[in-house]
Protein backbone atom coordinates (compact mmCIF):
# COMPACT_ATOMS: atom_id res chain seq x y z
CA UNK A 1 0.00 0.00 0.00
CA UNK A 2 1.44 3.63 -0.69
CA UNK A 3 1.93 5.69 2.54
CA UNK A 4 -0.67 8.13 2.83
CA UNK A 5 0.92 11.75 3.29
CA UNK A 6 0.89 13.19 6.23
CA UNK A 7 2.33 14.33 9.46
CA UNK A 8 0.27 12.39 11.51
CA UNK A 9 1.83 11.87 15.04
CA UNK A 10 3.06 8.25 14.51
CA UNK A 11 3.65 5.52 17.40
CA UNK A 12 4.57 2.43 17.96
CA UNK A 13 3.20 -0.55 20.44
CA UNK A 14 5.44 -2.74 22.79
CA UNK A 15 3.92 -5.85 24.29
CA UNK A 16 6.10 -6.91 27.06
CA UNK A 17 5.58 -10.61 28.55
CA UNK A 18 6.55 -13.90 28.17
CA UNK A 19 3.09 -15.11 28.36
CA UNK A 20 2.52 -13.80 24.86
CA UNK A 21 5.71 -15.19 22.93
CA UNK A 22 4.83 -19.03 24.88
CA UNK A 23 1.37 -18.30 22.89
CA UNK A 24 0.00 -18.94 26.80
CA UNK A 25 -1.93 -15.92 26.39
CA UNK A 26 -3.40 -14.18 23.43
CA UNK A 27 -2.65 -10.68 22.82
CA UNK A 28 -5.18 -8.28 22.24
CA UNK A 29 -4.22 -5.00 23.29
CA UNK A 30 -2.29 -4.29 19.64
CA UNK A 31 -5.45 -4.46 17.65
CA UNK A 32 -7.27 -2.50 20.66
CA UNK A 33 -4.64 0.45 20.48
CA UNK A 34 -4.47 0.09 16.70
CA UNK A 35 -8.19 0.95 16.58
CA UNK A 36 -8.07 3.40 18.69
CA UNK A 37 -4.94 5.20 17.22
CA UNK A 38 -6.42 4.87 14.09
CA UNK A 39 -9.52 6.81 15.01
CA UNK A 40 -7.60 9.64 16.83
CA UNK A 41 -5.72 10.23 13.94
CA UNK A 42 -2.21 8.81 15.37
CA UNK A 43 -0.26 6.50 12.67
CA UNK A 44 0.60 3.20 14.29
CA UNK A 45 3.63 2.30 12.38
CA UNK A 46 5.03 -0.69 14.28
CA UNK A 47 4.18 -3.20 17.16
CA UNK A 48 6.63 -5.28 18.85
CA UNK A 49 6.51 -8.34 21.43
CA UNK A 50 9.40 -8.89 23.73
CA UNK A 51 9.72 -11.06 26.63
CA UNK A 52 9.92 -10.11 30.76
CA UNK A 53 13.77 -9.57 30.17
CA UNK A 54 15.34 -6.08 31.08
CA UNK A 55 17.87 -5.83 28.10
CA UNK A 56 15.34 -7.01 25.66
CA UNK A 57 12.60 -3.98 26.76
CA UNK A 58 15.11 -1.26 27.27
CA UNK A 59 16.97 -2.36 23.55
CA UNK A 60 13.17 -2.19 22.11
CA UNK A 61 11.75 1.07 24.03
CA UNK A 62 14.94 2.53 22.81
CA UNK A 63 14.46 1.62 18.93
CA UNK A 64 11.23 2.51 19.48
CA UNK A 65 10.61 6.44 21.29
CA UNK A 66 13.77 7.55 18.95
CA UNK A 67 11.31 7.21 15.98
CA UNK A 68 8.24 7.65 16.70
CA UNK A 69 5.90 10.66 18.32
CA UNK A 70 4.91 8.49 20.75
CA UNK A 71 5.23 4.43 22.33
CA UNK A 72 2.59 2.80 24.26
CA UNK A 73 3.77 -0.22 25.83
CA UNK A 74 1.59 -2.84 27.47
CA UNK A 75 2.48 -5.51 30.49
CA UNK A 76 4.95 -6.08 33.30
CA UNK A 77 3.35 -3.53 35.39
CA UNK A 78 1.55 -6.23 37.89
CA UNK A 79 3.25 -7.08 41.73
CA UNK A 80 5.55 -9.69 40.84
CA UNK A 81 9.01 -10.45 40.12
CA UNK A 82 8.81 -10.89 36.39
CA UNK A 83 6.69 -7.24 36.49
CA UNK A 84 10.07 -5.16 35.20
CA UNK A 85 8.60 -2.88 33.07
CA UNK A 86 9.02 0.40 35.25
CA UNK A 87 12.39 -0.03 36.47
CA UNK A 88 13.64 -1.18 32.66
CA UNK A 89 11.74 2.50 31.40
CA UNK A 90 13.64 3.96 34.41
CA UNK A 91 17.28 2.59 32.96
CA UNK A 92 16.46 3.22 29.28
CA UNK A 93 15.38 7.27 30.59
CA UNK A 94 18.78 7.05 33.04
CA UNK A 95 16.15 8.58 35.97
CA UNK A 96 16.24 6.95 39.27
CA UNK A 97 13.08 4.99 40.52
CA UNK A 98 11.20 4.57 43.85
CA UNK A 99 8.32 4.03 45.43
CA UNK A 100 5.97 7.55 44.80
CA UNK A 101 4.16 9.32 46.73
CA UNK A 102 1.32 10.05 44.58
CA UNK A 103 0.92 6.22 43.64
CA UNK A 104 1.03 4.88 46.72
CA UNK A 105 -1.57 7.68 48.00
CA UNK A 106 -3.69 6.31 45.35
CA UNK A 107 -2.87 2.60 46.48
CA UNK A 108 -4.12 3.51 49.73
CA UNK A 109 -7.61 4.27 48.68
CA UNK A 110 -7.97 0.72 47.25
CA UNK A 111 -5.81 -1.29 49.36
CA UNK A 112 -5.82 -1.44 53.31
CA UNK A 113 -2.55 -0.98 54.97
CA UNK A 114 -1.62 -4.36 56.27
CA UNK A 115 -2.18 -5.51 52.44
CA UNK A 116 0.30 -3.17 51.06
CA UNK A 117 2.79 -6.11 51.21
CA UNK A 118 6.34 -5.48 49.56
CA UNK A 119 4.97 -7.10 46.46
CA UNK A 120 2.01 -4.39 46.06
CA UNK A 121 4.34 -1.35 46.68
CA UNK A 122 6.48 -2.69 43.84
CA UNK A 123 3.32 -1.00 41.56
CA UNK A 124 4.02 2.55 42.84
CA UNK A 125 7.04 2.41 41.81
CA UNK A 126 7.16 5.45 39.25
CA UNK A 127 10.51 6.60 37.22
CA UNK A 128 11.56 10.23 38.68
CA UNK A 129 9.65 12.88 36.20
CA UNK A 130 6.76 10.27 35.49
CA UNK A 131 3.02 11.72 35.12
CA UNK A 132 0.13 9.38 36.45
CA UNK A 133 -2.50 7.56 34.32
CA UNK A 134 -5.44 6.98 36.56
CA UNK A 135 -6.72 3.61 36.36
CA UNK A 136 -9.84 3.37 37.85
CA UNK A 137 -10.17 -0.53 38.01
CA UNK A 138 -7.30 -1.70 40.40
CA UNK A 139 -5.65 1.66 41.24
CA UNK A 140 -2.28 0.92 40.47
CA UNK A 141 -1.28 3.13 38.32
CA UNK A 142 -0.05 3.23 35.16
CA UNK A 143 2.68 6.74 33.60
CA UNK A 144 3.72 8.40 30.57
CA UNK A 145 8.11 9.34 31.16
CA UNK A 146 8.87 11.64 27.96
CA UNK A 147 6.92 10.15 24.76
CA UNK A 148 6.53 6.74 26.08
CA UNK A 149 3.25 5.71 27.65
CA UNK A 150 2.89 2.57 30.38
CA UNK A 151 0.02 0.75 30.73
CA UNK A 152 -1.52 -2.22 32.36
CA UNK A 153 -1.23 -5.99 30.26
CA UNK A 154 -4.69 -6.75 31.54
CA UNK A 155 -7.36 -5.33 28.97
CA UNK A 156 -9.80 -3.60 30.84
CA UNK A 157 -7.36 -2.26 32.64
CA UNK A 158 -5.91 -0.88 29.54
CA UNK A 159 -8.25 0.32 28.20
CA UNK A 160 -9.05 2.88 30.69
CA UNK A 161 -5.85 4.11 30.84
CA UNK A 162 -5.88 4.54 26.90
CA UNK A 163 -9.22 6.38 27.36
CA UNK A 164 -7.37 8.79 29.63
CA UNK A 165 -3.87 9.17 28.05
CA UNK A 166 -5.10 9.78 24.81
CA UNK A 167 -6.78 13.30 25.54
CA UNK A 168 -3.43 14.30 26.57
CA UNK A 169 -1.90 13.78 22.91
CA UNK A 170 -1.50 15.53 20.34
CA UNK A 171 -3.89 13.93 17.80
CA UNK A 172 -4.12 14.43 14.41
CA UNK A 173 -6.76 14.53 11.26
CA UNK A 174 -8.02 11.49 11.47
CA UNK A 175 -7.61 8.86 8.80
CA UNK A 176 -11.31 7.92 6.87
CA UNK A 177 -11.70 4.69 5.52
CA UNK A 178 -14.17 3.34 3.27
CA UNK A 179 -14.54 -1.16 3.29
CA UNK A 180 -15.86 -2.35 0.04
CA UNK A 181 -16.42 -5.96 0.66
CA UNK A 182 -15.76 -7.73 -3.11
CA UNK A 183 -17.43 -10.82 -4.21
CA UNK A 184 -14.37 -11.15 -6.57
CA UNK A 185 -11.15 -13.16 -6.25
CA UNK A 186 -8.44 -11.05 -5.06
CA UNK A 187 -6.34 -12.14 -8.03
CA UNK A 188 -8.76 -11.17 -10.68
CA UNK A 189 -9.37 -7.47 -9.25
CA UNK A 190 -5.61 -6.84 -8.37
CA UNK A 191 -4.97 -5.53 -11.96
CA UNK A 192 -7.38 -3.14 -11.96
CA UNK A 193 -7.02 -2.09 -8.27
CA UNK A 194 -3.33 -1.39 -8.83
CA UNK A 195 -4.04 1.01 -12.17
CA UNK A 196 -6.76 2.49 -9.62
CA UNK A 197 -4.40 2.86 -6.75
CA UNK A 198 -1.82 4.58 -9.62
CA UNK A 199 -4.28 7.03 -10.35
CA UNK A 200 -4.92 8.42 -6.59
CA UNK A 201 -1.35 8.47 -5.05
CA UNK A 202 -2.74 10.43 -2.26
CA UNK A 203 -5.23 7.34 -0.90
CA UNK A 204 -4.33 4.24 0.32
CA UNK A 205 -5.66 1.08 -1.20
CA UNK A 206 -5.48 -2.16 0.10
CA UNK A 207 -7.24 -5.19 -0.65
CA UNK A 208 -7.44 -8.39 1.71
CA UNK A 209 -8.73 -11.45 0.66
CA UNK A 210 -11.40 -13.43 2.70
CA UNK A 211 -11.79 -17.43 2.85
CA UNK A 212 -14.91 -18.52 4.26
CA UNK A 213 -16.54 -21.80 3.51
CA UNK A 214 -14.45 -22.96 0.26
CA UNK A 215 -15.35 -19.54 -1.35
CA UNK A 216 -12.61 -16.44 -1.65
CA UNK A 217 -13.85 -13.14 -1.67
CA UNK A 218 -11.94 -9.82 -1.41
CA UNK A 219 -12.33 -6.76 1.20
CA UNK A 220 -11.25 -3.51 -0.59
CA UNK A 221 -10.60 -0.65 2.10
CA UNK A 222 -9.44 3.12 1.23
CA UNK A 223 -8.23 5.44 2.98
CA UNK A 224 -7.42 8.61 3.63
CA UNK A 225 -7.64 11.61 5.57
CA UNK A 226 -8.46 13.67 2.56
CA UNK A 227 -12.56 13.09 2.33
CA UNK A 228 -12.83 14.23 -1.18
CA UNK A 229 -9.94 12.08 -2.41
CA UNK A 230 -11.52 9.44 -0.68
CA UNK A 231 -15.16 9.41 -1.74
CA UNK A 232 -13.22 9.76 -5.41
CA UNK A 233 -11.21 6.80 -5.21
CA UNK A 234 -13.91 4.86 -3.15
CA UNK A 235 -16.12 5.40 -6.39
CA UNK A 236 -13.69 4.47 -8.88
CA UNK A 237 -13.49 1.20 -6.96
CA UNK A 238 -17.55 0.73 -6.60
CA UNK A 239 -17.50 1.77 -10.48
CA UNK A 240 -15.24 -1.19 -11.34
CA UNK A 241 -17.24 -3.56 -9.21
CA UNK A 242 -20.69 -2.57 -10.63
CA UNK A 243 -18.80 -3.17 -14.11
CA UNK A 244 -17.42 -6.61 -13.34
CA UNK A 245 -15.92 -7.96 -15.72
CA UNK A 246 -13.98 -4.96 -16.41
CA UNK A 247 -14.26 -4.62 -20.29
CA UNK A 248 -11.47 -1.79 -20.71
CA UNK A 249 -8.06 -4.58 -20.59
CA UNK A 250 -7.66 -3.58 -17.01
CA UNK A 251 -8.38 -7.35 -15.62
CA UNK A 252 -6.70 -9.58 -17.60
CA UNK A 253 -8.86 -12.38 -16.27
CA UNK A 254 -12.57 -11.89 -17.12
CA UNK A 255 -13.41 -15.88 -17.87
CA UNK A 256 -15.07 -15.80 -14.61
CA UNK A 257 -14.96 -19.60 -14.33
CA UNK A 258 -13.28 -19.62 -11.31
CA UNK A 259 -10.46 -22.09 -10.50
CA UNK A 260 -10.21 -25.68 -11.84
CA UNK A 261 -12.35 -28.48 -10.55
CA UNK B 1 10.52 -14.77 34.61
CA UNK B 2 13.76 -16.22 34.63
CA UNK B 3 14.86 -17.67 31.85
CA UNK B 4 14.61 -21.29 31.16
CA UNK B 5 18.17 -22.31 30.43
CA UNK B 6 18.48 -24.55 27.47
CA UNK B 7 19.72 -24.85 24.06
CA UNK B 8 16.26 -24.47 21.99
CA UNK B 9 16.22 -23.28 18.67
CA UNK B 10 14.83 -19.61 19.00
CA UNK B 11 12.24 -17.88 16.53
CA UNK B 12 10.51 -14.64 15.82
CA UNK B 13 7.52 -14.04 14.25
CA UNK B 14 7.55 -10.73 11.41
CA UNK B 15 3.98 -10.19 10.66
CA UNK B 16 3.60 -8.28 7.18
CA UNK B 17 0.58 -5.51 6.63
CA UNK B 18 -0.76 -2.11 6.91
CA UNK B 19 -4.07 -3.76 7.45
CA UNK B 20 -3.01 -4.85 11.06
CA UNK B 21 -1.14 -1.53 11.83
CA UNK B 22 -4.59 0.27 10.74
CA UNK B 23 -6.44 -1.74 13.43
CA UNK B 24 -8.87 -2.81 10.87
CA UNK B 25 -7.62 -6.54 10.64
CA UNK B 26 -6.76 -7.97 14.04
CA UNK B 27 -4.00 -10.06 14.23
CA UNK B 28 -4.28 -13.84 14.87
CA UNK B 29 -1.17 -15.52 13.67
CA UNK B 30 1.06 -14.49 16.31
CA UNK B 31 -0.94 -16.16 18.84
CA UNK B 32 -1.41 -19.00 16.63
CA UNK B 33 2.38 -19.47 15.85
CA UNK B 34 3.78 -19.11 19.16
CA UNK B 35 1.58 -21.69 20.49
CA UNK B 36 2.69 -23.92 17.96
CA UNK B 37 6.73 -22.97 18.33
CA UNK B 38 6.08 -23.78 22.01
CA UNK B 39 4.63 -27.05 21.21
CA UNK B 40 7.60 -28.02 19.12
CA UNK B 41 10.27 -26.84 21.45
CA UNK B 42 10.83 -23.86 19.76
CA UNK B 43 11.32 -20.44 21.66
CA UNK B 44 9.40 -17.64 20.28
CA UNK B 45 11.99 -14.74 21.54
CA UNK B 46 10.21 -11.93 19.39
CA UNK B 47 7.40 -10.87 17.35
CA UNK B 48 7.46 -7.51 15.14
CA UNK B 49 4.56 -5.91 13.06
CA UNK B 50 5.59 -3.82 10.26
CA UNK B 51 3.96 -2.21 7.11
CA UNK B 52 4.06 -2.77 3.77
CA UNK B 53 7.02 -0.83 3.40
CA UNK B 54 9.61 -2.46 1.44
CA UNK B 55 12.47 -0.45 3.26
CA UNK B 56 10.83 -1.44 7.05
CA UNK B 57 10.44 -5.10 6.14
CA UNK B 58 13.98 -5.46 4.63
CA UNK B 59 15.33 -3.69 7.91
CA UNK B 60 12.96 -5.92 10.40
CA UNK B 61 14.04 -9.04 8.27
CA UNK B 62 17.69 -8.34 8.73
CA UNK B 63 17.70 -7.57 12.43
CA UNK B 64 15.49 -10.51 12.98
CA UNK B 65 17.47 -13.27 10.80
CA UNK B 66 20.58 -12.26 11.98
CA UNK B 67 19.41 -12.78 15.79
CA UNK B 68 17.26 -15.76 16.08
CA UNK B 69 17.18 -19.30 14.17
CA UNK B 70 14.16 -19.01 12.61
CA UNK B 71 11.89 -16.19 11.19
CA UNK B 72 8.59 -17.02 10.15
CA UNK B 73 6.72 -13.97 8.21
CA UNK B 74 3.02 -13.89 7.56
CA UNK B 75 1.14 -11.57 4.72
CA UNK B 76 2.22 -9.68 1.64
CA UNK B 77 2.48 -12.43 -0.62
CA UNK B 78 -0.84 -12.15 -2.24
CA UNK B 79 -1.37 -10.89 -5.65
CA UNK B 80 -1.80 -7.06 -5.33
CA UNK B 81 0.24 -3.75 -5.61
CA UNK B 82 1.15 -3.90 -1.45
CA UNK B 83 2.40 -7.72 -1.67
CA UNK B 84 5.67 -6.81 -1.45
CA UNK B 85 7.34 -9.34 0.89
CA UNK B 86 8.39 -11.56 -1.66
CA UNK B 87 10.85 -8.73 -3.53
CA UNK B 88 12.03 -7.73 -0.19
CA UNK B 89 12.71 -11.04 1.26
CA UNK B 90 14.75 -11.40 -2.20
CA UNK B 91 16.37 -7.94 -1.55
CA UNK B 92 17.38 -8.64 1.78
CA UNK B 93 19.62 -11.68 0.71
CA UNK B 94 20.81 -10.01 -2.26
CA UNK B 95 19.51 -12.40 -4.99
CA UNK B 96 17.14 -12.79 -7.99
CA UNK B 97 13.81 -12.65 -7.91
CA UNK B 98 11.90 -14.38 -10.73
CA UNK B 99 8.64 -16.26 -11.48
CA UNK B 100 9.77 -19.61 -10.46
CA UNK B 101 8.72 -22.68 -12.84
CA UNK B 102 7.84 -24.99 -9.84
CA UNK B 103 5.60 -22.20 -8.30
CA UNK B 104 4.25 -22.09 -11.94
CA UNK B 105 3.57 -25.44 -12.09
CA UNK B 106 1.40 -24.88 -8.88
CA UNK B 107 -0.64 -22.53 -9.67
CA UNK B 108 -1.46 -24.46 -13.05
CA UNK B 109 -3.09 -27.15 -11.13
CA UNK B 110 -6.00 -24.34 -9.86
CA UNK B 111 -5.85 -21.27 -12.57
CA UNK B 112 -6.89 -21.64 -15.99
CA UNK B 113 -4.00 -20.39 -17.94
CA UNK B 114 -6.16 -16.81 -19.07
CA UNK B 115 -6.65 -16.34 -15.29
CA UNK B 116 -2.75 -16.51 -14.96
CA UNK B 117 -3.23 -12.85 -15.00
CA UNK B 118 -0.15 -10.40 -14.14
CA UNK B 119 -1.13 -10.01 -10.54
CA UNK B 120 -1.63 -13.91 -10.03
CA UNK B 121 1.88 -14.33 -11.33
CA UNK B 122 3.46 -12.20 -8.76
CA UNK B 123 2.48 -15.07 -6.66
CA UNK B 124 4.75 -17.29 -8.17
CA UNK B 125 7.49 -14.49 -7.75
CA UNK B 126 10.12 -16.39 -5.35
CA UNK B 127 13.46 -15.16 -4.44
CA UNK B 128 16.51 -17.57 -6.10
CA UNK B 129 17.55 -20.84 -3.83
CA UNK B 130 14.24 -20.74 -2.10
CA UNK B 131 12.86 -23.71 -1.04
CA UNK B 132 8.82 -23.79 -1.56
CA UNK B 133 6.40 -24.37 1.16
CA UNK B 134 2.98 -26.22 -0.59
CA UNK B 135 -0.15 -24.58 -0.01
CA UNK B 136 -2.96 -27.14 -0.40
CA UNK B 137 -5.92 -24.41 0.05
CA UNK B 138 -4.85 -22.07 -2.87
CA UNK B 139 -1.99 -23.07 -4.39
CA UNK B 140 -0.28 -19.99 -4.06
CA UNK B 141 3.06 -21.38 -2.60
CA UNK B 142 5.13 -19.79 0.70
CA UNK B 143 8.77 -20.36 0.44
CA UNK B 144 11.81 -20.92 3.16
CA UNK B 145 14.92 -19.13 1.89
CA UNK B 146 17.77 -19.20 4.64
CA UNK B 147 16.52 -19.35 7.98
CA UNK B 148 13.41 -17.29 6.73
CA UNK B 149 10.08 -18.90 6.44
CA UNK B 150 7.71 -17.01 4.29
CA UNK B 151 3.95 -17.97 5.02
CA UNK B 152 0.50 -16.20 3.78
CA UNK B 153 -1.34 -14.42 5.86
CA UNK B 154 -4.53 -15.55 5.56
CA UNK B 155 -5.00 -17.60 8.91
CA UNK B 156 -6.14 -21.14 7.57
CA UNK B 157 -3.20 -20.93 5.05
CA UNK B 158 -0.81 -20.13 6.57
CA UNK B 159 -1.54 -22.93 9.03
CA UNK B 160 -1.33 -25.24 6.27
CA UNK B 161 2.04 -23.64 5.46
CA UNK B 162 3.51 -24.07 9.25
CA UNK B 163 2.13 -27.65 9.02
CA UNK B 164 4.24 -28.12 6.20
CA UNK B 165 7.57 -26.56 7.25
CA UNK B 166 7.85 -27.28 11.02
CA UNK B 167 8.52 -31.02 10.08
CA UNK B 168 11.63 -29.83 8.25
CA UNK B 169 13.12 -27.47 11.03
CA UNK B 170 15.44 -28.76 13.55
CA UNK B 171 13.24 -29.17 17.19
CA UNK B 172 14.14 -28.84 20.61
CA UNK B 173 12.99 -30.34 23.42
CA UNK B 174 9.43 -29.12 24.02
CA UNK B 175 8.95 -26.86 27.43
CA UNK B 176 6.41 -28.75 29.74
CA UNK B 177 4.04 -26.13 31.17
CA UNK B 178 1.50 -26.56 34.20
CA UNK B 179 -1.26 -23.70 34.72
CA UNK B 180 -2.77 -23.39 38.87
CA UNK B 181 -5.57 -21.48 38.56
CA UNK B 182 -5.48 -20.07 41.98
CA UNK B 183 -8.28 -18.08 43.37
CA UNK B 184 -5.93 -15.31 45.01
CA UNK B 185 -5.48 -11.58 44.37
CA UNK B 186 -1.98 -11.87 42.61
CA UNK B 187 -0.43 -9.07 44.63
CA UNK B 188 -1.69 -11.08 47.52
CA UNK B 189 0.43 -14.47 46.31
CA UNK B 190 3.36 -12.50 44.57
CA UNK B 191 5.92 -12.22 47.95
CA UNK B 192 5.74 -15.94 47.66
CA UNK B 193 5.85 -16.86 44.69
CA UNK B 194 9.28 -15.03 44.00
CA UNK B 195 10.44 -17.24 46.94
CA UNK B 196 9.25 -20.41 45.30
CA UNK B 197 10.74 -18.95 41.99
CA UNK B 198 14.61 -17.94 43.85
CA UNK B 199 14.36 -21.91 44.88
CA UNK B 200 13.69 -22.98 41.36
CA UNK B 201 16.12 -21.34 39.16
CA UNK B 202 15.77 -23.90 35.69
CA UNK B 203 11.73 -23.79 36.22
CA UNK B 204 10.43 -20.00 34.70
CA UNK B 205 7.22 -19.22 36.99
CA UNK B 206 4.95 -16.50 35.61
CA UNK B 207 1.52 -15.12 37.24
CA UNK B 208 -1.48 -13.88 35.08
CA UNK B 209 -4.07 -11.45 36.67
CA UNK B 210 -7.39 -12.41 35.62
CA UNK B 211 -10.35 -9.74 36.17
CA UNK B 212 -13.76 -10.92 35.43
CA UNK B 213 -17.16 -9.80 36.85
CA UNK B 214 -15.67 -7.56 39.35
CA UNK B 215 -13.09 -10.36 40.74
CA UNK B 216 -9.58 -10.78 40.46
CA UNK B 217 -8.04 -13.76 40.32
CA UNK B 218 -4.62 -15.70 39.18
CA UNK B 219 -3.43 -17.43 36.92
CA UNK B 220 0.06 -19.42 38.03
CA UNK B 221 1.93 -21.19 35.14
CA UNK B 222 5.13 -23.10 35.51
CA UNK B 223 7.30 -23.89 33.24
CA UNK B 224 10.62 -25.92 32.03
CA UNK B 225 11.98 -28.27 29.97
CA UNK B 226 12.78 -31.02 32.95
CA UNK B 227 9.91 -33.20 34.25
CA UNK B 228 10.82 -33.34 37.55
CA UNK B 229 12.02 -29.41 37.99
CA UNK B 230 8.57 -28.60 37.33
CA UNK B 231 6.70 -31.05 38.58
CA UNK B 232 8.81 -30.12 42.39
CA UNK B 233 7.81 -26.29 41.80
CA UNK B 234 4.02 -27.07 40.60
CA UNK B 235 4.29 -28.96 44.26
CA UNK B 236 5.83 -25.86 45.94
CA UNK B 237 2.90 -23.45 44.06
CA UNK B 238 -0.17 -25.96 45.01
CA UNK B 239 1.36 -26.37 48.46
CA UNK B 240 1.69 -22.65 49.06
CA UNK B 241 -2.42 -22.23 47.99
CA UNK B 242 -3.46 -25.18 49.92
CA UNK B 243 -2.36 -23.76 52.66
CA UNK B 244 -3.46 -20.28 52.40
CA UNK B 245 -2.71 -17.82 53.93
CA UNK B 246 0.78 -18.43 54.00
CA UNK B 247 2.08 -19.09 57.71
CA UNK B 248 5.69 -18.80 56.93
CA UNK B 249 5.91 -15.04 56.85
CA UNK B 250 6.45 -15.38 53.21
CA UNK B 251 3.03 -13.20 52.20
CA UNK B 252 2.71 -10.22 54.34
CA UNK B 253 -0.93 -10.00 53.52
CA UNK B 254 -2.74 -12.74 55.24
CA UNK B 255 -6.18 -10.50 56.17
CA UNK B 256 -8.07 -11.70 53.59
CA UNK B 257 -10.13 -8.62 53.79
CA UNK B 258 -9.98 -8.03 49.96
CA UNK B 259 -9.86 -4.33 49.01
CA UNK B 260 -11.17 -1.56 50.67
CA UNK B 261 -14.86 -1.42 49.91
Amino acid sequence: MSETVSEAPTAAILVIGDEVLSGRTRDKNIGYIAETLTASGIDLKEARIVPDVEDEIIAALDALRARYTYVFTTGGIGPTHDDITADAVAKAFGVPIDIDPRALAVMRERYHEEDLNAARLRMARIPEGADLIDNPVSKAPGFRIGNVIVMAGVPMIMHRMLDNVLPTLGAGTPVLAREIPVEIKEGDLAPALGQIQAKFPDVAIGSYPQYAEGVFSTRVVVRSRDEEKLKAAAEAVEALVANWPAKDGAAASETGKGFKP
